[in-house]
């Protein structure tokens, strides 16, 4: 399927997003903030396999090597090294205060090391009862938290640096969740996480490491009840795991390591303390050896040592992990800098004039959360920022940071259960549930059968190639089939089509669509145009109202009917059905059927297919949903099969699961694709009737609908898919839903949408469920259209609604919000 | 694609197989065991976050509740009431015996409720140290393990039954491989399954539990080193996991749930003991409240207490245990009783004539575990059992189990790092790394650039778009390509194609394919045919020799060219190009082109399209290498683009990582599929040359190639694929292929292949990398054709060997050894 990409206009649209949140009165969260890491330093998240295991020596130790070096032949340098330790979150203080830790034990190793050292610490917020202990009134805040702003440090001109901060406090010496909450001081996820981001940055100083430690072990709930690896997630900073050397830490470590992986996070090293249980063999050979296993000496056990002989006998181990750590920050960062070049050279992109793709253009996407990505910035300070998905990944974009990570769990759970297996004859869970799920959902009420295949295009062949079955059963005696193979031959099939509309990029999809640029000689020399293609009358609001346009293509009659609606709700009101413009459609459309029935004797109109109520990739063209009814009830009188396309308007899209009930008529086939899986791996299915399938079973296998791909109903795609159709209508999920379940709210502040089609650049606005399209006027085009493409030129000609190449001349811009909660 | 499945043979060639292997002097380790779990009642296993966390308390508890109940009014049932506990693996033997535990709590619990149990515990085997330790000298196995057979019983006859057993202990109370090592006794990990097999089975007793009670966490190494959560995997038992009650509980007991899932077990519920941080809080939110969490009163510190009060304490939450047990089980049984029925009501199989398919045969598929499936088993007694993929799930099937695990850990990582995000212009690690590998592959040498799609059948439509845009190019002068679009129209371009050979079930790719029952009117109504379709010179063994066989329209002269081979390895001899066969081919390939061409002004052979060397669905039909290397050369020299098809045929399902290596020749554009991504997900790349790349530059858009799909160069395809296609090649992880990783080593006994081809039954045999395709003669086949399907028994009349329908009539046998070591 093509893009319309949001080029232009994602800077305005945000804005707008913003806005449209502020006057709304919706229930759903703030959006979650967008971050920015710097890059230009190494920095790691320190987790644990559990508590106490020794995170902060390991802190410690890393700091000690980094910073207490022998000066080097190059001493100019050394004044500009610095470490940068954070305790983001810090529980059971002041007794426990792990940057305390830090901050001591360096200065007492840099004392006997002779190297001097500045060194500070500080404890920025805290709970009232710790400031209460450490004898400071101050303000509390509405959260319940105080800025504490303790602060001690020692400072020695051009020495290197230790900066220990602590971010937020509790007393209690218990989870953060329990300690927030008896000490009735909270604190919002996105409020540590912005603390964190401000609190890494050190400027452009040359050599600095930045250490940011978790509190207990990786999946321990932060102060707001969110697991600390969930809540870190947004950076997915490289981490150092701190494993388990006793009895039974092999487990703990691996499933620690495992549960860091789960979350799409990088793990640089493993280090843990000697026991005398050699765990690094077993964890060596799980690991593969790809990723270092660090062993240090036992710590001494009396309460009254101090481990400075300690750190001083584990310095090689935590050289050698500073080695590490400094040289996979390299490598992430030279494959960073190179893979925009390297894609340039080896990727072939799809709908992609590579010629206009300098490489300052390519995005290096380092990973993605929910709704944002995470790009690598190689320009000025190199860092990774964060970006929404103004582009919604091609419209298949839908889960919500919780939803994709439920859906990674899903998919590894998925993999190992079954990875992938047969299906024909075969049944499996993910497979079945999905299917159950259709028919109860988006297949209600009409639809008996699924059948599964990878896209919307090879989902659309499989639709054409049921309406087409289905049709020559019904009409055995007009086409007069014989059991002779020969004479059938001279039958032509062809489908009912509306112009504009596009089904997919593979010959027989389309073979359904009418001429267009993309199927022109060069594109496709094996196209055709299988189908009678109708004008559709469209509406969009202009002027802030919403207008009816009838194509030139009707009679002059009709063009009284043509007008304004009140509401977008009175558009889709059934009693339109009886309206004189019902009548001037049906008029219409039995005139083409007739005039192109006498036109040829043996062509005949063996499938009716439509986009319902949008044509996306064609241009987010809203057709009248009533000349759609009508051209159903059209087709079902003379039993050609209706097939709906709702590749992109299915689930939730327009803000319903399936368009089918905007429409308010049922199809005899349907294909859906894209958000079927929550916008996570290609899946796609073909629903059917009882009648359609039917018109396949007979004793012989030729009968049988002989079209299928390896991975069909692949488990994964299935159950990625039932996790996400039950997860988008669940209000408990899905807070953009309403109560019941049924549809979305409205997630646009209509005062704003009237604004905007008012405004003097914009031709029309189209806004349904989780799109919002808006046509700028030609004038106010940016790009000019290169002379020698004559049939892209046409389309500018036209009346400026009409279809356009996406991509190239960013007319339409879709800023789809999914679904879910933000 | 289509499939060809081995209903017939399969148990014939699962002896093969056997066979083959002992006679063969591979290193390959031994076939895994297929297995066999009673599903007439409950199995758990108790798994548990961390050693010493309580797993053999919550047996116990778990069994008292079970057995210990006060005898209701329906007295009768009681005597088949019987718990058997299992303790696969036990280390610090004596001083620690689990089952010992059990069976002495039951006694004493029993006694002080007054009701009455027979108890036994045994010990079956043991280390040498342990046998000293029991005063036994016993005869010590090979592995170093004795049979112990230590067993001790107190008979109540009618009472309720408690088996309590041990099946391997050591004396050191250590991890399970360190005490293996030190005390010399070892046992494999398909020895520990199979007595853990046998010691399940309980007859068809009515009110059975079983527990089989793990040692340590979830990941902690069982006797070989495997990780247990690894070692149990072919059972995938439903398991209670043992969570952590104290500070930092919280994050052991998640992380262990992950690692469970992460290897497809299910978990019913998570057990732990008070310890007043109320760790259930988070875990339930975490789990949704879709896992029960159950908290157990605080055990006794008190070594002296025997724990009977608390016991009696605890019995509610046991009773809560055992029920949420004993319903989870009889929800998925009842689930898996359905799910045959259910599948034949709701599913549209591809390639099925579902009138043809009873719901007896269809196989509800509850796992799969590298190349076994595990499937439910509902006549007799109900059971799971293990199966051989003999179908190779439609040549997807390439992963044994590690690499299995392996993928899953990848794709949750891949999903939650990435989900999904959008291709074009962008750049990210999954997508860049698999071009890279790809093109220092399969595309080595030739190609320059990795289009990204879903499947054979797109990779295949984009070739040909690929090849016709270049072709078109090529002969601008020849086609007379002007500006005017409505000229073009007049240019026929088709393919040059061999007949049998097929590449996939979209409209363009059938095109691209000779007629058959698949292409016909009732079928596909657009299919046309667009291509000149030459009949293919073919090899293959019959009576113990390779043969060659000549079409019948090759000319009269060639047939005393054909004749036999003394080796494959002749076959593939590049002198062959200097023979006179091959001057017989060129000249063939010639006269048909200078036909086509004589024949028709405006139609063009645009692109050579092959399967080199197999045609795989059309009935792996081995082509004559030179005929395939001449067509190649002859198409070359007349500038038409190369296209080969390697969806079957690439990533060592031929023995090579890409077919072009056996054929000597290399296309311009190729596509791949299927083993890509090692079996797991859909993903498919058309490669091409600089060359065929250039012909899409130019300034404008519309020059490029306007194909794509949603999930174009998804991240979980290209993580998977980059994953498979490392592992394959690399001799450490697949251990059938040779040291330098170059080819395959020959998995089929020569011997063996050669009397196959001798039996009376058998026409001709395909032996090649992973394939052993062999077709029967006629006379053997069981079904008969029924006699509508003219276009069907045609093939029948043909000589054997031509291409039929499979699935109808299974003529052809692929039994597929996956390239990975079993």
């Amino acid at each position: 399927m093509s893009p319309v990409t949001a080029t232009l206009l994602r800077h305005r649209l945000r804005h707008l997003r913003h806005q449209i949140r502020l006057n709304s009165t919706s229930v759903s969260p703030p959006p979650p903030p967008r971050f920015n890491l710097p890059l230009n330093h190494p920095t790691y998240l320190i987790w644990s396999a559990n508590t106490s295991l020794g995170k902060t020596l390991v802190s410690t130790g890393i700091a000690a090597s980094f910073l207490l070096q022998q000066p080097s032949s190059s001493p100019p340098a050394a004044h500009s090294t610095k470490l940068l330790y954070l305790k983001p979150i810090q529980t059971g203080f002041p007794t426990d205060s792990d940057s305390r830790f830090v901050f001591s034990k360096l200065d007492s190793l840099s004392l006997r090391r002779r190297i001097p050292l500045s060194i500070s610490n500080s404890v920025l917020r805290s709970s009232l009862p710790v400031a209460e202990s450490m004898r400071r009134s101050l303000k509390v805040s509405e959260s319940g938290m105080c800025d504490l702003n303790f602060s001690e440090e020692k400072t020695v001109t051009g020495a290197p640096e230790l900066l220990c901060k602590t971010l937020y406090a509790w007393e209690a010496a218990i989870s953060p969740h329990l300690a927030a909450e008896r000490e009735h001081a909270t604190v919002e996820d996105s409020v540590v996480l912005k603390m964190v981001e401000q609190e890494m940055e050190c400027g452009s100083q040359t050599n600095v490491l930045c250490l940011v430690e978790t509190a207990g072990g990786v999946a321990s709930p932060g102060p707001s009840g969110t697991l600390q690896c969930d809540l870190y997630r947004p950076f997915r900073l490289p981490g150092i795991l701190v494993g388990d050397g006793r009895l039974g830490g092999i487990s703990g470590t691996i499933a620690a390591y495992e549960s860091l992986k789960l979350r799409g996070y990088d793990v640089a090293a493993v280090v843990f303390e000697d026991h005398g249980l050699v765990n690094e063999v077993p964890l060596n050979s799980y690991l593969r050896n790809k990723v270092p296993v660090l062993v240090l000496p036992p710590v001494p056990k009396d309460p009254s040592d101090d481990l400075i002989e300690w750190f001083v006998e584990s310095d090689g181990v935590f050289k050698a992990l500073k080695e590490v750590m400094v040289s996979v920050y390299l490598e992430r960062v030279e494959r960073l800098n190179g893979m925009a070049k390297q894609a340039g050279e080896v990727f072939w992109w799809p709908f992609t004039q590579h010629k206009l793709v300098p490489e300052d253009n390519v995005t290096v996407i380092d990973s993605r959360c929910g709704e944002n990505f995470s790009i690598y910035k190689a320009s000025g300070d190199t860092s990774i920022t964060q970006q929404f998905d103004a582009c919604a990944s091609w419209w298949t974009q839908g889960p919500d940071p919780a939803l994709q990570a439920e859906l990674a769990r899903e998919m590894g759970y998925t993999a190992a259960r079954f990875g992938h297996v047969m299906f024909p004859e075969n049944v499996y869970e993910p497979a079945l549930k999905c299917a159950e799920l259709l028919l109860d959902g988006v297949g209600k009420g009409w639809a008996s059968r699924v059948y599964f295949s990878d896209n919307g295009s090879t989902a659309i062949e499989i639709a054409l190639k049921m309406a087409f079955r289905k049709f020559c059963v019904d009409h055995e005696t007009l086409l007069s089939l014989s059991e002779d193979a020969e004479e059938k031959k001279h039958v032509d099939v062809k489908v009912l089509a509306l112009r504009g509309s596009y089904h997919g990029d593979t010959l027989g999809a389309m073979e359904a669509q009418a001429p267009s640029p993309y199927t022109g000689f060069l594109q496709q020399p094996w196209y055709t145009g299988r189908g009678l293609f109708l004008d559709p009358p469209t509406v969009f609001i202009s002027n802030g109202a919403w207008n009816l346009s009838l194509p030139e293509s009707f009679p002059q009659t009709a063009s009284e009917e043509s007008g304004t609606f009140t509401t977008r709700d009175e558009i889709f009101d059934k009693s339109r059905d009886t309206s004189a413009l019902a009548t001037i459609y049906s008029a219409y459309v039995s005139e083409q059927l007739q005039e192109y029935s006498e036109s040829s004797q043996s062509a005949h109109v063996g499938a009716l297919i439509i986009e319902p109520v949008i044509h996306g990739a064609g241009g987010m063209h809203m057709v009248d949903p009533l000349f759609q009814r009508v051209l159903v009830n059209e087709c079902r009188n003379r039993k050609i099969p209706v097939i709906f396309d709702e590749v992109f308007t299915g689930f939730w899209r327009l803000g319903v699961e399936t368009t089918a009930d905007l429409l308010g008529c049922k199809p005899d086939i349907a294909c859906f694709a894209k958000l079927l899986t929550g916008g996570m791996i290609p899946l796609a299915v073909t629903l059917a009737t009882d009648a359609v399938f039917d018109s396949f079973s007979g004793d012989s296998k030729l009968k049988a609908l002989l079209h299928g791909h390896s991975y069909s109903a692949h488990a994964m795609g299935c159950a990625t898919a039932a996790k996400a159709i039950e997860w988008f209508k669940d209000p408990e999920t899905n807070h953009n839903i309403d109560s019941q379940g049924g549809t979305l709210r409205e997630l646009w502040d209509e005062e704003v949408v009237q604004q905007i089609s008012c405004h003097c650049a914009v031709e029309r606005v189209v806004v349904l469920g989780t799109l919002f399209a808006l046509e700028l006027k030609v004038c106010f085009l940016v790009r000019k259209v290169p002379s020698r493409d004559a049939p892209g030129r046409r389309y500018f000609h036209a009346p400026s609604w009409k279809r356009c190449i996406p991509h190239e001349w960013p007319l339409h811009v879709a800023g789809d919000l999914p679904p879910v909660a933000r």
